[in-house]
C-alpha cells in the first residue's frame, strides 16, 4: 500500500497531515486526515477515529473541529476518514444527499451497484486501520472511536460490532437507529437490500437488543437540534443501554444545534474521556 | 443603523453571529462575525478586533481560528471584520487577489474609482466599532486589536494611529512594513496615489519611526511562512521597536507556516496577552 501525502501543516506542536492512497475495500483512491501529535516523537500513541457526518469529507473536522489542540495535550493520533468512496467510477445519486457521495452510513453494501465501491465499514474497520499501523507512529492495541451524527451511527456500530477493538466510544448527535429513521432508511435499503434483517449489524439499537454490549458511551446532543426529533432520537439508544445494562453518559444540551459549533464545544470533553479509557 | 442577523450559532457557551448592515464607510452591505461569551450575561464585556488576511472574508477566522473556547472561558467579545467592500458596484480586480475584493488593506483609499469604497480604516476604527457599541453588550472602554498577514498590518497601524483606543494589540505574521514589501506597494500605490507620503500612516515601521508608540506588541512568526522573507519580514518591525524603545515579544515559531494551522496554534497565547492588558 502507498501512501501519498497531499498536505502537511505543523499544528499545535504537532503534524496535521493529509493524505490518499488506492483503496481495495471501495475500488477508488481515498482521502483521509491524521494529526499526530509531539508525544509520537517519543514512541507510539493511541489513535482515535473520528467518524464524519453526511455530505463531509475528512476536512470538516480537521477544518472545524478544533480537536489538536487537545489531542497534542494528551499525546492522541487523530484520524478522519472520508464518509464514502468518490469518483467517477463510483455509482452516485448526485441529486440525494443522504445517498451516495458523502452518504456511506459505513456500511459494506451487498446490492449492485453499490457493493464493488461502498463498503466503508470495511474500510475504516480493516483497510484504513492497517494503513494508519502501518505508516503512523500508532499504538494499535490502544484505539478509541468517536464520530457526529451519521459517523456517530458509525462510531456506535462499530464499538459494538468489534468486541476488544476499541477501548472507548462516544459520539456527538448520532443516528442511533438507522433502520427506523426517515433519512437511513431509504439508504440501508440501497445499499443492503430489502431485507432488514441485514441491517441490524448497522444499527446500534438492533446490535444492543441482539446483545452486542460495549462499557459504555458518552453522548452528547443537542436540544436546538432540528434533525432531533426525526433523525436522531437519543432516547431510543437510551432505552436500549438501559434495557441492556450499558453505561450511557447521555448530555442533552441546551440551546445547541447539529453543526460544528456545537461539535466543537465539546470535543475537548470527548478527548478527555477518550484519554482516560486508552 | 441596522443589523441584520444572518446566522446565530451556540457555541462554547456563547454566542457566535454573523450580521450585515449598509455601510456608510464602505457605501456597500458589510458583512462582519461577533462572538459574545458567556460572562455578557453579567454585564458588558471587553472587545477583541481580529483583522483577517488578504482573500478572506469574516468566516475564515471564524471556522478555523479556534478562538471560541478561551475568549469564553476570559469572557471576550471576539469581532472579525471582513477584509474589504464587496459587491457588483465596487470596482475590483478580479485577477489580482493582492488588490480589491478581499484586499482592502485597511487603508482609506483616496484614489479614483477606489475612494468611494476603499475606506476600511474608517469602517473598522469607527463605524463599525459605534454599531458594535449600540448592538452588542460591549464594554468600549476595554478593546483590544490583533490580526493575521495584511490584518496584522492593519492591527498594527490601528494601534499606532490611535493612542489609548486598544489597550493591547498582537498580530499573527504581519506584514509590518507594506509600503516596501511587493505584495502590498502596488495596491497602495492604486489605493492611495504615487506619493508615498500619505502611504505612512499606514505602515507599521514609518508610524513607530515618525513618532508613534505603543505600550508593546506580540508578534507570532512561522519560520517555514512562504512569504517570510518577501512580505512579512518581522526584523523590520524589531529594528523600528528597538529604535524607539517599545517592548516588542517577537516569537519565530519554528516549522509553523502562514496557515490557520499556525494561527489556532497559538491562538489562546494572544488572547491570553489580550486579557491580561484588559
Amino acid at each position: 500500500m502507498t501512501l501519498k501525502t497531499l498536505s502537511s501543516w505543523k499544528s499545535h506542536g504537532g503534524t496535521q497531515g493529509v493524505y490518499s492512497h488506492a483503496s481495495e475495500a471501495c475500488a477508488c483512491d481515498m482521502t483521509f486526515a491524521v494529526f499526530v501529535p509531539p508525544q509520537a516523537e517519543e514512541g507510539p500513541c493511541p489513535v482515535v477515529w473520528y467518524l464524519s457526518g453526511l455530505t463531509c469529507t475528512h476536512a470538516n473536522v480537521m477544518e472545524k473541529g478544533e480537536y489538536r489542540r487537545r489531542a497534542a495535550e494528551l499525546g492522541l493520533i487523530v484520524v478522519c476518514p472520508d464518509t464514502s468512496p468518490r469518483g467517477d467510477n463510483v455509482p452516485d445519486d448526485p441529486d440525494d444527499w443522504q445517498f451516495g457521495s458523502g452518504a456511506g452510513f459505513y456500511v459494506d453494501a451487498t446490492e449492485a451497484p453499490y457493493a464493488a465501491n461502498y463498503r466503508m465499514f470495511s474500510y475504516v474497520t480493516e483497510e484504513l486501520p492497517a494503513l494508519v499501523a502501518a505508516g503512523f507512529p500508532a499504538d494499535m492495541d490502544r484505539q478509541a472511536i468517536f464520530g457526529h451524527s451519521m459517523g456517530g451511527h458509525g462510531a456506535l456500530t462499530a464499538a459494538l460490532a468489534l468486541p476488544g477493538r476499541y477501548r472507548s466510544c462516544s459520539a456527538f448527535a448520532p443516528i442511533v437507529s438507522p433502520s427506523t429513521a426517515d433519512w437511513s432508511a431509504r439508504a440501508f435499503a440501497r445499499y443492503l437490500g430489502p431485507d432488514r434483517a441485514g441491517w441490524r449489524r448497522y444499527d446500534a439499537c438492533a446490535l444492543i437488543e441482539d446483545g452486542a454490549r460495549f462499557p459504555g458511551f458518552l453522548v452528547d446532543q443537542g436540544t436546538a437540534d432540528g434533525f432531533l426529533d426525526t433523525g436522531l432520537r437519543p432516547w431510543l439508544l437510551e432505552k436500549a443501554c438501559r434495557d441492556a445494562g450499558i453505561p450511557l453518559t447521555l448530555r442533552m444540551q441546551d440551546g445547541y444545534d447539529h453543526s460544528y459549533y456545537f461539535i466543537s464545544s465539546f470535543m475537548d470533553d470527548h478527548l478527555d474521556w477518550h484519554a482516560a479509557r486508552l
